[in-house]
């Protein structure tokens, strides 16, 4: 494992008792820990939720890298038709690992791999704009849904079929589930010539654990991400996460940490800040990891909790000109999670000027590598000494290995929180209201008493 | 003015007044009104804050158009050196008025304008990746600080200066303070023939108040963007900001809704959620001007207070799929904003299919504007349903008059909320004592005790 973890700000050692975790605190949770790790271990036994075994399923990664080998030849353009788990994992990879500006680079520097997009709303404006931007024939739509009837993106699933025409079908793959849904029944039912190529979400794995299947697999391998090098960052923190001690377990001490800063000390708002550009995607894809599993109106015994920890995207050193002033001086509400990499792959000097500035003889001759980690520290120190918590994690540098280790890692803490709520991570019955009304004032059939009750209620 | 406002969800008499207002409620806060319009005007006034002034500085603004129409016409790339306030509002009026794939698009479906870029971080790995990206010589830097010495801003200053050299110190643009700091007596400096062009951010102009300034106005004019009729949107919601009652002046009448809603009904946090990928960067301006201003450990009478509202980022109907289950089932602590445009400038189908997929005859034939609409409402409506408060502004349409409109409610209401928590909306006194610690970590002369200081705080 090469990524560290750092919680000395968490503790009341540091910021104060008020604010920080005393040894009482972190004493009251150790009898639950044994049941976590079971609850854990049992759900990986089960096997009605697998996303656990997707970092071994290293056949199907070298399948995915053969077919997106040969799909990367035959576009300019790959597009992600997906919204939610379909498409946060692959935006957040992409961003972590491929070039910055990907998008605006001319082919060669991209190595001949396509541009990505990841369509992941259903704006008019937005969508209209995508089409003036690349030229259809030469675009391939990876259509990610493991249902196969997500609205949105069945939606946009007839709409660029309908642009490609006949004659570009072979444009259209196809991502979901192995047996199920309209887009699976939809492929089956396809003269195998014209069949779109298609892959699998395996049946177990929910859309917000799903970045190590096809769903970010294929996307990414299309634009050249090392997806064997991310796996095996997944698989070495994957054995670390089933040790049975904090000390060992770097997703069991941050899933513990997270639970008592809000289960003692009031603090629900969970605050991502990445100090690195690249890994600000990740931040967003924490966001629905975390909202998505913990916000939960009933606990696992059907009493009513209402729980769940806010998750903030923020990013280092952005977000000092303009959420850290509430950050150290607001309510006390708040966890600061800050990520960063140890060593940039760019050394970026800030050259002293010719004559020197005065006033910015601090600056010039250092690098932008030495101020960024200067302002990481000296943040965490600031918000240490105004008695805000914050933790600390920390990848040597930014790669296939620590991105999957990284991601692994929430993963297991956001399963390993839930068994500390006593929650189903892994359901969203939340969103069913409001996907009920949309069917019903669409006109789906069998929803007419949604319209008929969304009618009654805006009447009130 | 062109926006309205419906806050039905944010009352009892729709949620329940265990999460809603009552008429209790908002007669409590009546009392109030007077002396906070009264506080906004003695402000105006006061001459002090002068933002409110901005919109009506039309001379100005004919200047800047005239110089950005030149700029543009020299350049294929325009890019911001600046941070917090000096990048947000440009980022978000470019997103919500230009081609959302704008830096994608060929230079003629871009009427000639060159592509821009706000580098607001100083990440080495993102700044070396841009300069792949990019032509130098042919692109043009905009330096915008208005203290002259934020360190981020110098700090790539000093770089780009260096590595366009003498014979291109004419790509260099200046945006700051018209007498004071480093930046200004750098260019008062120079030899008339060879200084940097530059513009003027008017004294009183705080970095988060500044989008109606030059920090937002030249390079959102040399982008294209229609900044007086921009200005001419705000200038007519400023005067239905002066307006004496809750029922005819907007942003009073949100100031009010978030002020009640957060110290009677507990709901500290913000949420944003525009329905427009247009509009999305506006939330993150928003973050900025919300956490800035409100975020205050001391009221004006100098007790602690800590008060503060915690904004958050959305997006519809993206985070349906992401953040929706916590904002339904999670802790009662939230506010959404929802805001959305009655109409889009494209209308998109979406199409049948031939022949239509069973299961999808609620989609075909339909668009995604009438999509996109339902499920915002179905959203608004779950939600209540769920006894959550929120409140609905609409834009006609996205256009630089809404948009100024919006952006100057927004900030009309910041100044209201703080008059109700009785706080200075236009200091940030939090952010000062990492500064100093970076300034102390970085060798700047006079923060040596910084620098110690540190040392003894990371020891602990």
């Amino acid at each position: 494992m090469k990524i560290s973890l750092n919680d000395k700000n968490m503790l009341a050692k540091t910021i104060g008792s008020k604010h920080g975790l005393t040894d009482e605190d972190l004493a009251s949770i150790k009898p639950e820990i044994p049941r976590v790790l079971d609850e854990v271990e049992a759900l990986r036994a089960g096997g009605q939720e697998t996303f656990f075994d997707l970092p071994y399923q290293q056949d199907e990664a070298r399948r995915i890298k053969r077919a997106a080998n040969a799909i990367a030849k035959q576009c300019d353009n790959f597009v992600v038709l997906g919204i939610g788990g379909s498409a946060l994992g692959t935006t957040a990879v992409h961003a972590a690992l491929r070039h910055p500006f990907w998008n605006l680079l001319a082919k060669k520097q991209r190595h001949g791999r396509p541009r990505l997009f990841v369509l992941d709303n259903v704006d008019p404006d937005w969508l209209a704009a995508f089409k003036d931007t690349v030229n259809l024939k030469r675009t391939v739509f990876n259509v990610v849904t493991k249902s196969g009837s997500t609205s949105e993106t069945m939606a946009q699933f007839l709409h660029f079929r309908d642009a490609l025409g006949p004659k570009y079908a072979k444009n259209i793959i196809v991502t979901t589930d192995p047996h199920e849904g309209l887009l699976r029944e939809l492929v089956n039912k396809m003269p195998p010539a014209k069949q779109y190529e298609s892959f699998e979400v395996p049946p177990g794995v929910g859309g917000r654990f799903s970045v190590m299947s096809a769903v970010g697999l294929l996307p990414l391998a299309v634009v050249g991400v090392n997806i064997e090098r991310f796996l095996a960052g997944a698989r070495a923190m994957d054995a670390a996460c089933r040790k049975p001690t904090l000390d060992e377990n770097p997703a069991l001490r941050c899933a513990t940490l997270l639970y008592l800063a809000h289960t003692r000390k009031g603090k629900g708002l969970t605050v991502m800040m990445p100090y690195s550009q690249r890994l600000r995607e990740i931040a967003d894809w924490f966001r629905q990891l975390l909202a998505e599993s913990l916000g939960k109106k009933l606990n696992r015994a059907g009493d009513t909790v209402h729980v769940g920890l806010t998750p903030i995207k923020a990013l280092g050193v952005t977000d000092q000109h303009s959420q850290v002033q509430l950050y150290a001086e607001g309510p006390f509400d708040k966890v600061i999670i800050f990520v960063r990499a140890k060593e940039f792959d760019k050394k970026l000097p800030i050259p002293k000027g010719r004559p020197p500035i005065q006033g910015l003889e601090y600056l010039g001759g250092k690098t932008f590598n030495r101020l960024i980690d200067v302002e990481e520290r000296a943040t965490e120190v600031a918000l240490a000494k105004a008695h805000r918590p914050s933790y600390t994690i920390t990848l040597p540098k930014v790669t296939p290995e620590t991105v999957g280790e990284l991601l692994h890692m929430l993963e297991m803490q956001t399963v390993m929180i839930s068994a500390l709520y006593k929650i189903n991570a892994f359901d969203q019955p939340g969103v069913e209201e409001a996907k009920d009304f949309t069917y019903g004032l669409m006109g789906r059939a069998g929803y007419e008493h949604k319209a008929a009750e969304f009618k009654k209620l805006v009447g009130k």
